[in-house]
């Protein structure tokens, strides 16, 4: 489905052109098309490909999608595959955004992303001094959109650890830390898919051989690429915490199981000596004297509770119980 | 055993030739050959080298089998082992097909491999713009039918990862779990042995130096660097998530022990109690005034089932029941 | 909030300036501004950015805070972040300096740091043929003192760490132990996260190709990457004993664990043949000839005691008890 | 001890030499001098040192032994140290080969290897064209020979995987598992510090700057570089297997004590009721009606019977027992 | 305090000088000085910064001590610290070394160091022709001697690791191994920190671009650089060994702990079993006729003895007991 198809020229949006006039705008110099599909049909697809002459191995991946981010360059454009991360409750949605760039023409294709970026072409067309950068400054800031929207989910999973990270030595939660721990792992993966290969290819568009396209925004892809840094660091980090936190959570399992069994252990040993006695107690020999005290019941039983309760005392003070 | 051997000229098939036709056609300029053999015999192999001119040690490689997947450069010639596989039931096949490249033929050389490249011929054949580019698109076809073929079972193993995943959580499924777990490993180690050999492999056929039958078909080549990249960073991610799940499997196994424990500790605490009692009223003593009661004996047994209802009730309580 | 800001001429206080004044004795030759800022409002940073004609993207960076430790180059001028860790109590508390570098002036701006840097201006200039290098060197010297103060940080680390090793192999401190090495871990994954990106960023300061204003001042950027490479050494040492003694300390609760179980096995069987003893002479059978003896209980009693005994002394013999 | 000391000529043998015509030989143009020295003593080996003017630091290497598998140049020449590892009935025997290397001679130093290099000399003499490549193609079939019989060593090393393989899922082999793991795992370290070592060393004998007299042997080198790599890749694999099998080794203790638990759990149960019933019609209250009862006795022996005999059908359900 | 200060010419000894002197005989062309110092003093090494013109950061370096190993360049002259490793008793002492090095001088000072290096002064001067390559050449004499120290360590390190592992699989010795194996790899990362570091800052010495004055003495250095770099792989190798011991340790914990509980559940059922049937013969029922049987009592024990020892049977048979 066609959003909008606009021409730019000088940084000005000269008019919203139909798509067969495409074509007609990309030949004129220091005009530049931006197009944008969504959930594109694989014939909005190939009448794109002829307007714009993309090149083909790059229109099948993305008539195909689910491609790892990558930034390729074919002759002089360039094909930008970025994945959007959105929070869909508690879940994680990807989606995937294919960006086609030439000298004078950005065509994006936008799937399974439930945010636009219609704010991205406002705010663009607000600065007409940045667009007249050309095409190569739409990509920087299609991407700087969808890095921008990685912190949000950056710092909800950083949440979602913190909370476990106080439950952690907490009695009896090591079922549910794990669960959640788990899960977070999960997530953090996904994340991270989807930016250390934008990370890698992003840092190809600054510093040594740059695309022609992008000699001139080279300190803005450095500005995403940076951003990107910093989150990925942030997931690594998450990584080896989640990672300690297992096997604290472990740890924690066992340190718990042992003080059960100390318990259980210093119970049975009471009840043991306990029923000991009564034993004795219930043995049929003829001559047992204390059996026929007055007192001797009574008597019996308070040496029962006597010692039992002394145990009792000793497992409490060496913390068994 | 030789499945079919055709000279074409243009992106054209001439015509199928015999072996012994082979050395005049690759003589011809602007005529390549392109030959098949299955479970080729030291004896066909021997001869393919006289007509092709194979290096020795190459065609060594070849008749060995069970090569490491690379691509090696022999003068001008190339000879690439890239390994299929499929699924067989439950388990994965491991096949081989090596191809020896020159300027003007191709042979390749299929092993334990159940499915042919027919297909990759005949579509070939079809579109002679791309067939002309000559032998080095052969290999390309070539590789990238065998790497179409590592998707479904990425896939396949996927699904058994959740499949797994949805269980790990589940009370007495840990012992299928690791099991499957440990199978799972397996298999992803085994196809992660056929794809990153080869993708560092193929990573030499674009970008910097190439070698020259090559370089007119970089991006194709990059193509199928991609897919690899891709499948390595799925079986990567696999790995890391199999490692978690065997860390997670084992604290389940601990969490569950401790429950059991918890559960013994309780009901070894119940009839301790039951039996103490039954012990103190077993005694031998003469002086038990409680002994003549006439319901001395239902009340007793209601103070035993009492305390233990009691105990019962605390331990629901607190979880461990 | 502006600290101070004063002009320098080889390498000598020429006066405390106004910030209006700025631009003009930047465009002096040989005479450089030094400006330090702490917690700097929005308006600050663009009227600094007016003065000194920064770059939109660093201070961008340096308004939103909350930057990974870096050093960018914007055409000849540096931007620089730099993490402070101090200690607040038990706690590490970061802060965050920024230096925007030109070849005649410094901006620093220093966000939740307490410690200042008076002392390194102080110290500055009572070393004229040093700061007469110009602004490099004070990048060096506000460098230096952040990552000396990083010093005592990793002791008291060490500290911990040692005092934490000291108690590993002791009884029941486990779960202390588990507690404060996973604090532990997260304070040197803190430390770590303001180390290694500045030590890389550092590491493009000398040797190789270096910006222009650093030239001569190599030597001294070595000096601060080898502080900062001996420190990250040192953290890379703890992680490594930190994973090393959580897996120990997993292994003393099973150890401990496996102690108790003993112990109670021993005391278990010890009654259960004590028990099982008062059972046989409980029984109530007619001809039981020993219970018609006059010492039979005493001998009894002697021979339950006798046994038991017999079996605490085997148990502490093995080492069971 | 002296083995052998040919002098050959365009690949074909010249004559069998007395070692003090060495240097004679060796001066002639299109000549070399093959020698081969078994465990050699101090003085055999400065003996050679003198006749090939061998570099002082490569002979004391030789001397001494004990090098890890290194190829290094002095001048003109290389001086190559390669391990030998041999099975020896359960075990892995390491034993050295030093060869020296330089254009118009080879010398070979054997220590500790019960297999010695005539089959090398006996095949590279029938095949004059190979053999008039010179020294380093006598390296080549040196080193050829060494990891050629490094792949028996890794396919029982593998063989002995799969044993274990089989067995880690089975009932009670735990113990013999992580013996057997642990022995296998010392195995492949020893092996790979065999393999790991010489393969980077290998590698630079082709493709970059190559020393001089390799240069027209290079695939040669190629091919055992592609050899070490692939017993490298194997031992790598075998090395996570073995990680991977240590810790579900672990889980499956963990989960057959927790089955042990179980049953101890249940059985426990079962006979703490059973004793339980037993206590209340053992108690002596005056008034228990059902003991005045006829068929009271196997009436309750039915009851406690049945009572548990329903507890172990309880039991058996739930997969306790 | 100074050790000794010698000038050299043509690799033979001039005279022993005074400290004022050294600034004179610096001077002369083709001859150099040699001092060494203990536990220098700032004051000695300000006097010494005097007369070699040190560099103040590297003299700073050495004031400070416990610096990293490394190796320094200061325009021409060279200041490497080197960390020595030595026995005492049970524990590693670690020391340094520092020196400064230039076209015609070498300082040597050692800190904390109980051996000296007197022998490498007396060997040095026994052989002319290599002292007279210069300060380079004494530079490697000193790194060979504290390097050559390095081996009896490893020695004693991997011993230990053997005596541990021949424990390994012995019972009951667990929680020695594990307290053992935690402290060796505590000495095992000490020692790497001495050898990594250095390791990597010869490997600078040779090969590529080389610090002038080392040019004549590159084979040397790489001999130390390959001293290093098998120190470094038996280190790793020991630290990969003892991490699958410390797991394996706890596997065998595990196991134990399992067989122990396996025993305690035999012993309990035998003997809950026995007091059942003891419980049975207590009651008080009326009509119990075998408690009237003559040899009822007998008959009764007999039952119990035999079926506690048929199953005392089984579970010997099944390996519980």
């Amino acid at each position: 489905m066609l959003i909008n198809c606009v021409a730019y020229q000088d940084g000005k949006k000269l008019a919203d052109i139909p798509i067969e006039a495409i074509s007609d705008y990309i030949g004129r110099p220091d005009c530049f098309v931006w197009a944008a599909l969504r959930d594109a049909t694989p014939e909005e697809l190939k009448q794109m490909q002829e307007e714009f002459s993309l090149h083909e191995l790059a229109v099948e991946d993305a008539m195909r999608g689910h491609q790892r981010p990558k930034i390729e360059e074919y002759g002089d454009s360039l094909f930008a595959v970025v994945q959007t991360v959105e929070l869909s409750g508690e879940q994680l949605a990807i989606g995937e955004v294919d960006v086609f760039v030439g000298a004078n023409y950005v065509l994006s294709v936008r799937s399974n992303a439930s945010q636009g970026f219609l704010g991205v072409r406002a705010r663009a067309e607000r600065e007409p001094h940045l667009l007249s950068k050309g095409s190569a400054f739409v990509l920087y800031a299609l991407m700087d959109a969808v890095v921008d929207r990685y912190f949000p989910v950056v710092d909800m999973l950083e949440t979602e650890l913190e909370t476990i990270e106080e439950r952690i030595f907490i009695h009896g939660s090591q079922r549910a830390n794990i669960e959640r721990l788990y899960e977070l792992k999960r997530k953090v993966l996904l994340l991270r898919h989807a930016v250390a290969p934008l990370m890698d290819a992003v840092g190809k568009l600054y510093g040594g051989r740059v695309p022609a396209i992008c000699s001139h925004t080279q300190e803005y892809f450095r500005d995403v690429h940076d951003h990107l840094y910093r989150i990925n660091g942030s997931l690594d980090a998450m990584r080896d915490t989640i990672s300690t936190a297992i096997q604290v959570n472990l740890s924690m399992v066992a340190i718990e199981e042992s003080e059960v069994n100390k318990r259980l252990a210093a119970w049975a040993a009471i009840f043991a000596v306990f029923t000991a006695f009564a034993g004795i107690w219930g043995m049929n020999f003829k001559f047992m004297p204390e059996l026929d005290w007055k007192f001797g019941y009574p008597a019996a039983v308070g040496v029962m509770v006597g010692v039992c309760g002394y145990l009792y005392y000793l497992f409490k003070k060496s913390g068994w119980l």
